[in-house]
């Protein structure tokens, strides 16, 4: 058990990574507490409007001479980075699975997942170039450049706390910006670490700041004109608010929102394959996560498949392990506190009073593994008989909860997935290539799997989002990160 | 001067067209004046919320086919528009002559430009390609598919009434939306015109619709959900509007607004061959161009220098030809309308208060070629010794008023520059590779010309714009409108 | 029978199009033969060195201009060119049919394919751009121009004589080269019309031409110094000679040889849609394609399947109606000639004699749509009990045969493909899509069809191909072509 | 001193790698000489055909394995090395320094653009993707697969024994080739290293291969049908044959020969930056370089100016410092052998004879810095009142000789620069933005330099080159060497 007793990095009250120092906040601090054990794990500032508006002009300062720094140069800060996640990927990995809850394989990989960002973005020399065009008309030459516009903003929700600020960050950087990251106050820790890092990997002062806090820093940041654009991963409701502010000030924007992802069940799907997929979809990282599956449907009129299939289902849900991350025998972790898992309680009960039916209730049938606190943990949970118009399939629960619906044919499944308000990532389960070809035709959606659980774009693909899911034009990573954080800048040439 | 009597096409009262059918609008009438005769050329509407959301609607439901039409088989069809374009293209260029007041080899210009947009659309089954990867873990394949939204909104502009809905509406078809353009009530004939040749090509009903009117027409487009987005090019205040509403709504948004472009002229300059293209920048189109010379900075402390580059430019300014742009001797033409008339005057006499000299007086040294009033004509104006603190320095004129001033050296040009709220298209005019490329880097705009006047970035390369220039992340023309008309859905596959 | 009695455009005595000029030959003159009427139908030259020499020197000296004319300017006589496609779309394609025998509707096919490479050609100014990278040091940029080479050489094979030419033409020219064209001297007709269109599209003189031959014109444009390189379709031998000259003469090339391309039939494939497919697979062009399917392979131990499966495919195949393909009812026309259907039918006899089972004998059954000679005609034929090392299941025999083979399970079936040594262009046939995916990730093979029986790939695509189907690295078609016509000049500039 | 006396790694007797394993050859053994020291410093093997061949029938084995590990999984292997190359960056400087005799600086440089590559081909994830298209018609989807071929040759020049081959080895590796290096048995020394490193980064066994030798094993390689490609970098006549070789046996090929780069001098440059350009392009790696500078035109018929940069040029010339290029102080090293030397000298024999003048005479000037045998060493030398026609400016000499030559005007240089038989990388020096244009435009050259002595491509771009300097279409470096590595695989795919 020495794993799970070993102590986190000291960390306890969190400075803010500002100009290439670490410096204490005047703000009011807040604790970090580790769902699991319910204990104290760190203290995080509640950084204050002066505390931002000086981490910009830091950034303003460090800016022109980043830009100056030719991208193969910038490229090889990268470079140093990734070799110091790779030697330190244990302990990240650790610290998130501290600070969240989630099973340690679950932060192992998200930890690959932010290494990847950073991967691709050591490709910049390539993925920044423009187009060049010799004689638009005899004589005149014309191209782009890809400049950096100044200091972005990069806000990180509370459920990948490393990962989700690496979608942006790396190509921020690579591109030539400097950045202000704010994680989440909830889990605060990675994010320091993942600072610490990159001080190490020598970044110079300003280019790469953390501030701590909430609203204030928020705010802060839209609304400093210093500030070009911010990327922004969270709930549906702060999405359009960035969205909406960054409008009013003439900011770009990406903001990502939640996600409602209907996983739909071809009765010629490979039910061995698929069962274990729905588990990791739907209870991996306790549900939260914005491309869990939330509503399963299941296709066809066959009862019999129908009984089956979902025997399958609730039978492996009920064996899935559930305690604390830091074991590697666990499968599931709590939620990230106690609050959180109240209001996913509010919506099983709200799916029972509308008539839906519990299979299977992680309130209840919970056992846990090892001798933790049951404050935050919430078993997998299934509610049949569940319709689109019930509060449980229609908003977001964000939580370990499956609801499970049924569908005549591909064509009706297809049309509940359209009526969604929210469209992250819908998938189907299938042998057959047509359906397949149908779905990912017709379902709209940034990502579609096909007998995938969570589609997750790897990280030279955008994480891609529609409707309620998603405000913008341009996603994080990859190359369409790599334009957000860039203005193509036109030159005409002749020479007379 | 028969081409001068030529009556326009008999467009008395224009209709809006509405999936497929010219239909008349139930709104106020206004007249469409040409600014050379006086002479009321046509009649327009000011469509209703009514009208607005009923061609929403009808554009909805031509959606799914149109989407569903195979790129190759969509861009059949702008091959055939561009076969009409050349064949009318004579004609077309007359009517922007009409409406605007421009040259008539000014409108041949814009009808090409405008062409050569529907020329690159006509390459969507390349352009539209998403990226596809094999085996992002063994056996997992994963890809884009660039899909289109909806309906887009296209608003047009006075100054150009022709060619700037054709930034955007030739990408917007090409990759499976409907449209819906706007045009200036101000100038609404040309795209009346350009609409009787689409559906001469041939689209299907619903796909391209032309709603005239104004402020009700706009706001209907912001307010409908069914809008997936608007692109807009017209005044800062206007673009801010547009880029907020967006925001708000959720909705995707190109906002291109004014403009104030500096021409920098340094010592080694080919005299000879800069003040012609000064000529053009500053007066073409009379001056009303998101693209034209608005500030003429003159580098170092050589008088002899200044003196005779700026002889030859107000006696190359003086020499002008001023007329009725059916007229192939005229040179420049008049502006839109008195009001704008009036408007640019009051922007000369602030000059002349705040300590400006004024070398060439456009209001009074004012010979017009033919028999025509004089109510909208206004001939070329310098303005000397004007001080980058004064409003018509400052401010975007939109009118044929050089505003002359001078810097020590390429530092304090550059300076200059990157000091005005806006940056479309700033350019230089050096003999010396290393002033071009000073110049190039370190200056903030959109544009950037080197020895060129009028930085118009060819249709395949991004209208690009900055500050206050312009509002959003991507640009029309070219690739960039592609993907601002397209979003980027991701597939993950694995066959289990 | 009004069209099938329409004389084609009299060409008697074709002229090679040199410098713009139609110019008669001095080498000796063939008859060009209609192979269903057995009627002369033009009279072609066997051009002499100094002619292709003369030819060569008028391209490059027509080349600096060309090469100096702004790709968008050269785009506008690609999409003329187009539109006069367009408006001679049935004659071009009644030439087809009538120099080389195929259905009038394969022969529209073949034309609307050429045109499609046209039409992508036309986007030569986005498709031509080179990267352009800023600061590969501080102060210094790097570019790459992609510039044209000079002249290049096209030489054509009988089977599509119309189209194959236009796999390598419009990007040849969009880019800035001069061509000569050498169609095959047994069906030189439509490239003739094909070259007065160009013409008529204005090209100017030298940078378009045709010189109709055989051996002396090939050979003279390996062996001159003024030949960039060759694209070359034909035969697998002949595509190795010319591979090799190049090779020896420093030139660069695309040599396209022949194929035999295996067909995959999975138990759970769409048997009724799959039928049809297969017929325009083996027998449309009269096998004449280096797409056509060639082997049959049934997959899996079913007899029942097996039997039911061969028995559609032998019925459907027994009712093709044959005859002179102007006729709109034909599905099928004759071989090119007597000497191509005699090398056929003694395929056909090694298949028997080796222990093939003739199920279907097109030698015998062989209903003549038409009061038309049997000559050139051959009905389709079906081998059963095929194995893979026979004569007629590995060479290719380029007629209107199936050989039928039979595996145990997809390993075998693409252990099949594998072992061939031709790549060009295998597919399956299933409703699974985890059999697609195997078979596209494991058969080596140029193109890959899933459920098509045709794999070609559109014009925006490279028409790819391996082993012993292809010599080269870059393909004809898309961006690969203007990639072959093209040099990266890398441009390296620091200003000090 | 201590760095001038420090022992190489003791390597004395080299082996092979092969299938991961450091194995003994058959072949006769050679002598490994410093040319400094004229110590043998290793003994590398002339391996036998027994010996290639059982390398490529390791490498095939162990492609299926490489070729399914996934690109992004293939990466890290490559990342790992750029790591451990970093790590190791002096000794694998030091260890060129001593086999070549180049400066240690120089070998820094070497060793940094090597990492580079291997940088580049760490964005294979994204670099290898193709393109998808959906709907090429209706339900029907077309997209690219670029697949790896198999094994691959890759053969080094003696000049950079450590950079060139990872011009091509990082690609061939990454697309998921296996490769074989064959590095010139005259520097085998830091090619072996690499391998080590390899070895350590833990490519599979077979993927990375190296074998000593000569002919025999060039041949062996060529020869063999396992080979599916040769990158080769030498002399030109070698070149030539690698092209035809490659030619009658059907591999793809890049064949990189010589050069005779051209310098062109404007009397407008900046003589003061120039000047050292000058001295590190000609007289650089002792002048052997394919980049090198060999022929020096000034233009303009000024003496005043030809005398007055001449005398700039002579007198910084004859300052360089030779001896020891492991000695910090040293700016220019030996040639690589004495036979080198003497064919050098013959061409400045053969200079004078024909007409030069000698301005600075390396053969006579020759002050060694340190106490080193001279047996090596050539000190800068210039020829004047060259003639394009002697054999020193028209020949390559590889070797610190510049010949100066005068042009009336721009024109008359590009003439000359034309009129060379090989197209290298010629440059312009001069300040003025039009000279260099036209320079650009007009000189036929794979890689043209504006104010650059030594044109190397970054990584990112193609190493391009021209005429006798380069045989084959796509290069070795970035993109172009990924596609060169990977055949287009186009899938079509419809359901049904």
């Amino acid at each position: 058990m020495a794993l799970l007793e070993e102590p986190i990095k000291e960390v306890l009250k969190l400075k803010n990574y500002i100009n290439g120092e670490w410096v204490e906040s005047k703000g009011e601090i807040r604790d970090v507490v580790n769902p699991v054990t319910g204990k104290i794990i760190a203290r995080v500032p509640i950084s204050t409007k002066d505390e931002i508006d000086a981490t910009v002009a830091a950034a303003q300062e460090a800016y022109p001479d980043w830009r100056r720094t030719a991208p193969v140069a910038r490229a090889r800060y990268l470079f140093r980075l990734k070799e110091l996640l790779e030697e330190n990927f244990d302990e990240v990995s650790r610290i998130q699975t501290q600070e969240h809850g989630k099973t340690i394989d679950e932060s192992r990989g998200e930890t690959r997942r932010g290494i990847e960002n950073v991967e691709v973005a050591c490709g910049i020399p390539t993925l920044m170039q423009g187009p060049y065009s010799e004689d638009i008309a005899p004589g005149i030459d014309e191209w782009i450049i890809r400049q950096p516009l100044g200091v972005f903003g990069i806000i990180g929700p509370f459920n990948f706390p490393f990962m989700i600020p690496l979608w942006s960050a790396p190509y921020a950087l690579a591109t030539g910006n400097c950045i202000i990251i704010k994680p989440s106050s909830e889990v605060p820790n990675s994010q320091t670490r993942l600072a610490e890092l990159a001080d190490e990997a020598g970044f110079p002062p300003g280019v790469w700041n953390v501030v701590h806090g909430g609203r204030t820093v928020v705010n802060g940041m839209l609304d400093h004109p210093g500030i070009k654009g911010i990327a922004f991963v969270g709930s549906t409701p702060t999405a359009k608010f960035i969205y909406k502010s960054c409008g009013a000030t003439g900011k770009r924007v990406i903001a990502q929102g939640g996600a409602k992802n209907y996983m739909v069940i071809m009765p010629d799907c490979n039910v061995r394959a698929t069962i274990p997929a729905l588990m990791t979809s739907f209870f991996g990282n306790a549900g939260q996560r914005c491309l869990s599956g939330a509503n399963l449907v299941i296709v066809g009129e066959d009862d019999g498949f129908y009984n089956k299939f979902m025997d399958g289902v609730a039978d492996t849900a009920a064996k899935i392990i559930i305690g604390n991350g830091l074991d590697e025998a666990v499968q599931m972790g709590p939620v990230r506190d106690e609050e959180k898992k109240t209001r996913i309680m509010g919506y099983i009960e709200s799916g029972i009073q509308q008539g839906a039916k519990i299979r299977l209730d992680g309130r209840k049938e919970l056992k846990i593994h090892g001798d933790w606190p049951d404050k935050c943990f919430l078993g997998p949970t299934i509610l049949e008989s569940v319709t689109p118009d019930m509060k449980c399939s229609s908003e977001e629960i964000f939580g370990p909860v499956m609801s499970v619906m049924r569908a005549k044919n591909l064509d009706e499944a297809i049309e509940m997935c359209n009526n969604c308000s929210f469209a992250n990532a819908h998938a189907i389960f299938t042998s057959s290539g047509k359906n397949a070809r149908e779905f990912q035709y017709r379902v709209v959606s940034g990502n579609i799997g096909i007998n995938i659980g969570v589609v997750a774009p790897m990280a030279w693909f955008p994480f891609s989002g529609m409707k309620d899911s998603f405000f913008g034009v341009l996603h994080t990573q990859g190359q369409e990160a790599i334009r957000f954080f860039t203005e193509s800048k036109v030159v005409i040439q002749r020479w007379i």
